[in-house]
């Protein structure tokens, strides 16, 4: 797909402007955009001698630990439904 | 709970270390550091120009992107399963 059929977002995330390419929604960039800005705020509050580089590497950390999870979950009820199917 | 109670993993992510506190094990967060990090070298193999802090802050929007994504497959799954009982 190329990039002419993607959106362009632009967001605000801890006070600098990204612009997010991607077939995501507008809206959708944007409410990820501020679980970011949330999740960055409570991590840089508790650790606020944190440089923004770290402080964003401890976000992304944070963020995929969340996914791993989740994705884990899903793993597993997926599992569950589909032994039962059997 | 105390931070006694916590584990401490030192993983190093994009070439700087970093503690990690938390309840999970050692061997997890180093998977979850392993992810940044590939997340990290792939964003910047596709912008080559970006800084340190900005990479991290789009690896941040892309993790949560993804934990926002496969959230919403468990949710809908566990919705169909609800359906399903009632």
């Amino acid at each position: 797909m190329s990039n002419q059929e993607k959106n362009r977002t632009t967001v605000e995330i801890h006070g600098q402007s990204y612009i997010i390419l991607g077939l995501e929604s507008p809206s959708h960039i944007r409410y990820v955009a501020s679980l970011v800005n949330e999740k960055m705020r409570e991590i840089s509050s508790k650790n606020p001698s944190l440089d923004v580089s770290k402080l964003a590497v401890l976000t992304a950390v944070n963020a995929v630990n969340d996914y791993v999870k989740v994705k884990e979950q899903l793993e597993k009820l997926q599992e569950e439904l589909k032994k039962e199917k059997d």
